[in-house]
């Protein structure tokens, strides 16, 4: 069963069930790029019910909407928020025009369900039409890169959830290794004591620096061009309305949204995107390297570092038996590199703007999106499946520590660097121990020796000249 | 309904219904990560199968595999690649541990299949296990990455196949336009005639370049490491597997694989990868600009160069009547970006190889053929939906060539470089023709001008000294 | 002439004259990398310098560093800053050692001077040495990365006056050219009128934001790790130094730095590098965008856009008498590419630290130095040789306002959009004016068309229904 | 002393000693961006100076240029080969014009010495003039992009050179260490083991293959687009120009130049310096991978893996007295980010073409030919401080295989792979060895294990059912 509707390239039939019309049907014919659909990422179906629920309510303050189509078009937006109308938005998530498919899509869904409930029938667009109802006061050119900026901000919100949970069980794992004494190492180079408890506090601490930065460059996303029209001049909106519609949308959202100060400039303007792909990108690059180092330090069991143990989730190997791999971490690891490799898009997306308009918001928003969900997946997965279950190996830990010419550093204040040089090099070419090499060497008595080289000594700044 | 098996961690049921096994299962647990399933690839899993065949085979033939069971995995296999199995491969695209819970799955559902076949139940390992036959002298390792070149020669094909009537659809726009004169520009600036056609048969030449760089790239592939096991010292493998067994390949898929010739150096080695991945970069790079010259030679209708019009496919704009956009292109111009950003994903994930193996392989497997994917997709979208319907307006591209500066280049070799220079200078700031400026200047008789400035004579080389 | 100076690996000849020692001797030895030598970038210099004077300052005050020879150091310090030896860093920009010998470098440069000062010669490191009284209570891992963090600050600075200057020529060619009018454009097809100073306004306003997102990211670096030795443990430093150095270091740079809460964290955390890289990386693709964007405004002269003039810096072609081309603009694009590419090196750098230390410091912070001074220097050129002297082609644009189908947009309110789609459609099928379609279709009295269309009442939002 | 020089700008002063014009002035004054100039890159003069050789013995042969000045320029090409006039070359290497700068730079200065060849004096053009003689039958659009390829031909043949220098020092130490037995790792796991020999060889292999991808992507560049002249029409070109002086260039250099069979489209195509930059990426990323691996292995001296020592360079740290740093590998690596870096330089800029021209080769070839300058040094500095001096500590490697777990591997055809993995899993948690675990359990008889775990046996397929 199907109905026709018709625009300026012609009649198409569209599905009688449908409640999206004929530009979302055209876009569908049109973009068979990568299968994922847009109702993949509700966020931001519902961002964009959030922004024609916000116009609505400005555009009928204004005088310029009825009010019972106003109701109408709220309380289908709101249907839509609910998550009852995902299926209707199965436009591919790559797609040109700038997002004109996509705003379209929410404007025929809209729509319909407006006239379901006014009691009209689907397509009847007299009593309330995509374009001169629900687009009213908007283009594609405001409305979508607003829709962006909302869902991307209620994505974010999410992802800080999910890594603030990593964060937490660094830090439990930082209390509970804080005794473990073990050895740091530079340049994979052993270099001078540590607790376990520290690398493990310094993973927490450096992840937590990043909810500040996701925050604050999510931040920037507030500032939206509602009002813009097709190129921020503003063209067929009423006087007043870009601040107006930003106050509704805050209202509606309980987000402090506000109007940029200029419009022409806002329109094609990305660069909230770049920095905050880049703020996801600094998550990647830690997160790697903080799995990097997780693989490293669980390598072994017999020919590696072996200071801690991943909880085994999997057999290792096809071939080898009883081995256990790090395979989660390895999963962080090559997320990581997705979420880089959308940060280039996203890069070359953001350069390709051109004139009054950036066409390629598309895949933006698309890489965006993919990278957030990737990694609050891959953190859940590592916090569950790695992180949580990690125990120490600390009788072997400590045993390196006391048998490495690294401790030497801490006799630098006492018998001066080159002295200790000439320590560390006879005791790695002899295959002795710096502790008795400086006894045997009479630079300083048992007692002192002792202090110093006292593991828990070498944990922090002390003093040292007696 | 479940049965229970077992594996180095411990029980786990698994649906009685299910073909694969205890380490799929695991994987599914494991890892939430891009919800993007190996099932989504059957290029992957029928390459899985082919590699599990001719190993079986090669087992066979060198007497450790017992024939009535290397029939019954033949069999599987060769259902599996027939297509009736891909729901069996539920795990996620992105995975730990270097493609093993990817080489368990396949082993796991052949070794069903092939229990059924052979009349015995799902789960009765003793009768044909996923390590002890179908995994015979093969290591993830070695079975793994033959199987995603397998898959990526195999849908490299495919993506040439498209490639080629991409590029016979711009040909054959390349003899419509034959005739059309035409400005050429250089760095955006009127230059010399052309005709359009000329243009068009350039898009098609330089990708037909690119069907001899993918193909010539995608051979690095033929080079296999079957007989590798962990590390490529070949343990456990018999003398002469190797070869055999890439012998057996090539004769099954007719590709002409062979055994690389260090296998110690082919197992961790990604660089196929990464020059496949680059070739699939120029790809994008290629059709990124020329999609961005479609635009530009699009662009209008009344203020930019309007030399060509596409396809009208949607209505261009939810405020502005009429707007007709270059979506199809756009979409292109994703496309690539995305395509662009898989390959600095590759990048990371090889330069991240350690030692004797690189575990980042099911991201670059993932990466290569999603790209290849969605080219392919944006490659037919952009000929259907784009090419095939291109017009010509010819008479506006004539006008702008007799309107034009250029044309004065072709008088260097009459008049010399400095007069030439003299004359388009004028001509600029007096908004007044080449061709009357010559003749008031009386720089050229009327017939020698002519015959110079004929527009036919400036398309190609000629003898011009008299 | 030459001394002899002795180290862990032996002796080794210094010319007579060098201030430096050693250690430096030997990175020059080693490292012929790129040619490009840390005398090229002075404010690096300037930066180990006063980190020295602040720890010899904070080693003076916690008494563990006589005041004569803190004295003697800080005197030294005072004469790098002041431009005096910058020969005396001949050391590769790209080197091994995570900046080892960089930090060498400052240390034996200081100690030599130091030691004239007090009337010692070159190489008596028993009175002043690099190691025990210039490197006093510190490390590499810590002096190093704050003196790159103190660098960029300043270089920031700098780079930010730049951009400032260049922000105020748009904004000056903005008001010059306010009105005007001429046809906006997305998707590079007619859209609706603007002005062509809103357009040159948008640039400046753009830019703006990019110095508050500098200005944000740079202050990152403001939080440094000094005291934190070899892997932030502390070792070797004093109980106190690390907040006193810092406070000395904001003393002495007028420079709010503080110590990082957590050193562990700190000394391999390289996040402020990766986000500050992407803050530039944010600013070459909005130049780059403009840069695209000034490059068609100015395409033509005859068959382009020719809204506006570049001034001619050089003649445009070998072969094209009077072809201008936008060479500055070009120029500027480039220089965004490698600023983007380095950035990618930034982020492969800063993936590749290991447990306690990011080795690949120094080449993170060559990217950035020269990120910034190529960025600098495009933007003095892109200002000073081509915004200041664009002109505009007024008629031109205007023109092409009154003959465009875009402007039927404005007619949306009042007839509907689907009135105004037939219309758009036959004025550009017919070659006709959609002013003389309304008219003929009496759509709207010529007074109320006349109102509508009057380009000046598009620039903005107006109330429209009457 | 001053001579006026005169072009469509205007009138300028060139330093009377100069062999470089007016337009290499204008290039000297527009252009501050990188401080690096064409001198820098001496294969890229000589590779210009052969395109005017060639084309002037072109045009003479042809009938267009007069002997004696076709004598004149040959021979002042060739003073510029021999390497006389690099100084005269003082352009930005990153710069607006498509080239344009460096064409008219090596005109002027063929010009300027063919005068005085011919006994005129610099500037008197009327003899020997840039354009109408040293630049006939050319265009910046053909001369210059044939110029990089032969200067990239020839730079590539040199980093060969380097690159078999240093496969053939890994080759050495693959020999050196054939006998070395250690443990073989994957995801940092004990494996199987292997020797140091074979790892050593690998890398060698690995290298080696590259060898091959220089040569066959840098052949790309043997098709050149000489007598394209502006955009590939040949305008201005006489007829079997293109032909002749593909031939011409091809006996000068005696590289097999061909002319592109479609000049059109390759004029403004990239693809070649695309796809080599790929191939340089990839000699990258296995360098990195390997400087991983000889970190990882030099790992310790007692807390890392500890397998071989790398030459001792310099002292490794500023603060831990004897510690010695793998500093060689790292200067490696970051020179490879660098390379990649530069990689997506040329990605961006050769995306960025338009039309008949791409306007980026500047920073194409400035890329290119970086990347190819560090990777030479990076490779001399490996190979000479690094590679050379690696020796083994072989007694430990022995000891970890011996104690190893993965050894069980080997029982897996004789016990299979259930008890296998039991075996491992007990050998694991208990602490106790693989061998005692067999015998205890009576899985093998003592001769029968011997003969299997023999490590020997487990270096290499070989018949294991008896």
């Amino acid at each position: 069963m199907y109905r026709v509707e018709n625009d300026l390239i012609g009649d198409l039939e569209i599905p009688e069930s449908a409640y999206y019309g004929i530009q979302t049907q055209r876009a569908v014919n049109n973009f068979h790029i990568t299968g994922v659909k847009l109702s993949n990422y509700p966020e931001l179906i519902q961002a964009l019910a959030y922004v024609k629920w916000a116009a609505a309510e400005t555009n009928c303050e204004l005088g310029v909407l009825d009010e019972n189509i106003k109701n109408a078009i709220v309380q289908a937006c709101q249907e839509i928020i609910a998550g009852k109308y995902n299926k209707e938005f199965p436009s591919d998530v790559i797609q040109g025009g700038a997002g004109t498919s996509t705003n379209m899509n929410i404007n025929e869904v809209v729509a319909n369900i407006a006239l379901e409930i006014m009691g009209h029938k689907k397509g009847e667009y007299q009593f309330c039409s995509p374009h001169d109802h629900v687009n009213l006061s908007q283009s594609t050119n405001d409305a979508y890169p607003t829709s962006i900026k909302l869902a991307a901000i209620n994505s974010n919100m999410v992802l800080i959830d999910h890594l603030k949970q990593l964060i937490e069980s660094f830090r439990k794992k930082g209390k509970e290794f804080m005794h473990v004494l073990k050895m740091g190492r530079t340049q994979l180079q052993d270099a001078v004591p540590m607790t376990l408890g520290q690398e493990f506090e310094a993973f927490a601490e450096t992840l937590s620096e990043d909810v500040e930065r996701l925050t604050q460059n999510s931040n920037l996303f507030l500032e939206i061009n509602m009002g813009a029209t097709a190129i921020g001049t503003g063209l067929n909106a009423i006087p007043g309305y870009a601040e107006l519609c930003a106050k509704k949308l805050a209202e509606i959202t309980q987000l402090p949204f506000i109007s940029a100060k200029n419009l022409v400039e806002a329109t094609p303007d990305t660069g909230s995107y770049v920095i905050y792909s880049s703020a996801l990108k600094r998550v990647a690059i830690k997160l790697s390297k903080i799995c990097n180092d997780l693989r490293l330090l669980s390598s072994g069991p017999r020919c590696g570092l072996n200071e801690i143990n991943l909880p085994a989730m999997q057999p290792g190997s096809s071939i080898m038996p009883g081995k256990v791999n790090p395979v989660i971490p390895e999963a962080m690891n090559q997320t990581c590199f997705k979420v880089i490799g959308n940060d280039l898009t996203v890069t070359m997306a953001a350069e390709s703007g051109q004139l009054q308009l950036n066409v390629m918001e598309p895949v933006i928003a698309y890489s965006l999106l993919e990278s957030v969900h990737i990694l609050m997946n891959a953190m859940d997965c590592l916090r569950i499946n790695c992180i949580d279950g990690i125990t120490a190996n600390e009788q072997h830990c400590k045993d390196m520590v006391l048998n490495s010419i690294g401790i030497v550093t801490a006799l630098n204040p006492y018998i001066g660097y080159k002295n200790s040089t000439k320590i560390a090099k006879e005791a790695l070419e002899k295959n002795l121990s710096v502790y008795d090499l400086v006894l045997e060497n009479k630079l300083l008595s048992k007692e002192k020796l002792d202090e110093i080289l006292n593991p828990q000594n070498m944990l922090g700044p002390h003093k040292y000249k007696d």
